[in-house]
């Protein structure tokens, strides 16, 4: 048994250093490499194979809502980004700047696009005309640049590969219903497929967009209690529109402005199902995405019938539709069984020659580690059965932590006790004062997460400054 | 019959001013819009949807044959460029710079990517180790740029979209076949899928890519008789591996470099579909890639069942696997004949309520507008017979075209006088020497497009110098 490629090494146990548990899996995993510019990686095959997967769902459901892909220009002119004065603000400290294009200095500065609200809305002053032009549901998938001081993979890096959706239709009200549809289509992403629970809601005006009315947000909860916003959708009014000059003759042919939404999900959300899933042995992906589905590990494989036996379930599998891999190499099971463990590859499949006797193999789950023996006449069922419940399973062990971690405060000694005691959500009562929210910033470290669609009445008054309280919110640290 | 829509505008007769033509038909088949940044364009929907159908093609071979995707960073600091001379040489002149990041000014000059051969070896420099690690036969899709002085949609823009394969592997056997292996590819795109001939061949070293040792090309030609780059395929030898420091431990634990490839084709092609295909009313796409292949034009749809039998058709062509569009708009029949002319899709369904009597649908083909009467029943099989027969009859036709115009010249009076009478290949032997290649282009404006694979002897004599000929040329004047 030739076994000369290096063993699979232990990472940091998660809850002895959950940063360096993630950072070991994002490389042991072999989801990224770094490169030589600093803040932006490389989206090792793997990695890249699963966001792929993320990007077929949501590009199919985007299609299916009437959303049509196009793609913009990854420059942006300096005067062009400045034309909406809220925007400007957010972005320009964070961009970055060509400023030569090849020997010859620009005459004007182009940043790399952080997002592309302003591109989008000088094509739309092209091309939008009258209310039959509209609405105009347009996606791009592309990477964007912002110039961060700290980064880390997936979850905050110089360049991230994203979606960003961008609407324009003819009144507020169809605008704010793309909004919520798309934070719906969000939401279904992150429970139905990446099982991860989230939370929906809206953000307050100080964590909002640049430049949006108003934010809507869906925020999950990672294993070590912190939060991470995993989508945003926009709601913009007219602002931009009329920033950009853009009108449409209306049914009753006036010129008026449009309304305009966007909305957008990036590689982050790939640090999200690593963060909720993941365990002590590394990546545990939901099935949905993951790149391989079920592995099978051929045991005692030179064995007469052994190979041929593996690769007839593969076959049967791939049939049946699921993404397969057969590991023939000269490692040893046991390395194999280390290294799909620390990939997430949610089914192993072991079969030898006495399983063969038998007509069975072995089924091994990579989130409770059970191991069943499965019969070959059944093997599709079995193993979609076991695809299934292994996808409920994460989706209610990540409620269960996010449940344990929620901590509802009446008063702020009672949420001063939870943040001390924990991190999580901490639910409590705001007035809706920006000041309020500054102070439990710095007093706590705690920033709002979102004022979530379903809302309570824990007390009447604001957590922080004692007013009338106006909403609940979910209060947290983020990633 | 309400039309407020303005009219289908007349355009260009692609006989009169073919570079008119072809600007009037991007713009008005809604390929692409300009935006702000001198020449970069904004892929529109249906152009878009052109690119994703290539994609799919193209990625789905790549896969077939073993590659795997992944995303490499958007920028490439200086000193990284500069490690291969020829490289550097070839695109330094040519790339947008970086300087700033938010406020900051950087230390180090970062370019935007105009090709990633230097960010894909730094990554091998970390990967691989062992012949065990070989080959990596990785892809990527996205966009580069480069800051060219003259810009046309799809032709030459200052950022295009495209796939760039790079691969290294542990012999130089395997490179090359490699090489060889995917610009076959690119000739079944071409050929089979796009419909457009191509011409295979190997380039000079004048034209070859910046730092390979061959480059392999398929050389279409256009309309007017130009010749377009469609594809190309690069080996490189041990030269970056080289510059970069990549070693592996080979089957005799030797410390070696190995051997890499790359090959790459972007939307360029699609200006080879426009130009190769179009006719006096616009466009004429290939049916494996047209984001609408049948079009179903009610027509009287205010009468009873029309609208009804005509969701029908298209209901059971989708179900048949086809891409399809039913136009129930209120413009007029004739207005909607215009429009999907112009976007070049491949055939129309009239159906009206005399059609509906007899049982049957008028099916218009884009290529020869031939009309014919099908029966709903094998409503299915029409479709499919006629898009096979157009996609066949669209590469005879520019197979004609180029036949047609390719001259074989066995000396410098033939080719004077073939390159005055009509644009198009010319066909002459070559001694191997790039002073004569330059004399040529000097003299009669054309460059070597390739050396092609199926060679022919039409002279012993360099058709330049009258030196002892080495190789069969294909000469044109190139987009």
């Amino acid at each position: 048994m030739a076994n000369d490629k290096k063993a699979v090494e232990a990472i940091t146990p998660i809850n002895e250093d959950f940063a360096r548990w993630y950072t070991d899996v994002v490389i042991k995993a072999e989801l990224v490499d770094y490169s030589s510019v600093k803040g932006c990686v490389i989206l090792r095959p793997y990695g890249q194979a699963i966001w792929e997967n993320i990007q077929r769902i949501l590009d199919g459901m985007f299609k299916a809502t009437g959303h049509e892909n196009v793609a913009m220009p990854i420059f942006i002119p300096e005067s062009l980004l400045q034309k909406e004065k809220d925007h400007v603000k957010g972005f320009a400290p964070e961009v970055a700047w060509v400023t030569h294009g090849g020997e010859e200095e620009l005459q004007e500065r182009l940043c790399v696009r952080p997002t592309s609200e302003t591109l989008f809305c000088e094509h739309f002053s092209h091309i939008v005309h009258s209310y039959r032009d509209l609405p105009k549901l347009y996606n791009q998938w592309c990477s964007v640049v912002r110039w961060e001081k700290t980064t880390r993979p997936f979850l905050r890096s110089r360049e991230f590969w994203w979606q960003e959706g961008h609407t324009i239709h003819e009144t507020a009200e169809e605008a704010v219903e793309e909004t919520e549809r798309m934070l719906d289509i969000y939401r279904t992403l992150a429970e139905d497929y990446l099982r991860i629970p989230v939370i929906c809601g809206r953000k307050t005006d100080s964590e909002k967009f640049a430049g949006a009315e108003a934010t809507y947000t869906i925020e999950a909860m990672m294993h070590d209690g912190r939060a991470l916003q995993s989508g945003t959708s926009h709601y913009f009014g007219d602002g931009f529109p009329k920033a950009f000059d853009i009108t449409f003759a209306d049914r009753q042919n006036q010129l008026r402005h449009p309304f305009e939404t966007s909305w957008g999900v990036s590689t982050r959300i790939i640090g999200a199902i690593i963060m909720t899933h993941g365990d002590d042995d590394g990546l545990i992906l939901p099935p949905a995405i993951a790149p391989i589905q079920v592995v099978v590990v051929p045991v005692a494989q030179h064995k007469p019938g052994v190979l041929e036996a593996a690769a007839d379930c593969a076959r049967r599998l791939r049939e049946a539709g699921y993404r397969v891999k057969v590991d023939d190499s000269d490692n040893s099971p046991g390395w194999k069984y280390a290294e799909y463990e620390m990939k997430g590859v949610p089914v192993r499949l072991e079969i030898g020659p006495r399983d063969m006797e038998k007509g069975q193999c072995v089924l091994v789950r990579r989130d409770d580690r059970s191991k069943t023996a499965v019969s070959l006449e059944n093997l599709e069922k079995s193993v979609g059965e076991t695809l299934d419940a292994l996808g409920d399973n994460l989706y209610r062990r990540a409620l269960e932590n996010r449940e344990k971690r929620t901590f509802s405060c009446a008063n702020m000694a009672e949420l001063e006790q939870a943040v001390e005691k924990e991190l999580g959500f901490y639910k409590a009562m705001w007035c809706g004062d920006a000041q309020c929210e500054e102070m439990l910033k710095d007093k706590l470290d705690i920033s709002s997460r979102c004022i979530p669609f379903q809302q309570e009445q824990l007390s009447d008054r604001c957590v922080c400054c004692g007013k009338p309280a106006k909403k609940l919110v979910y209060w947290g640290k983020a990633y």
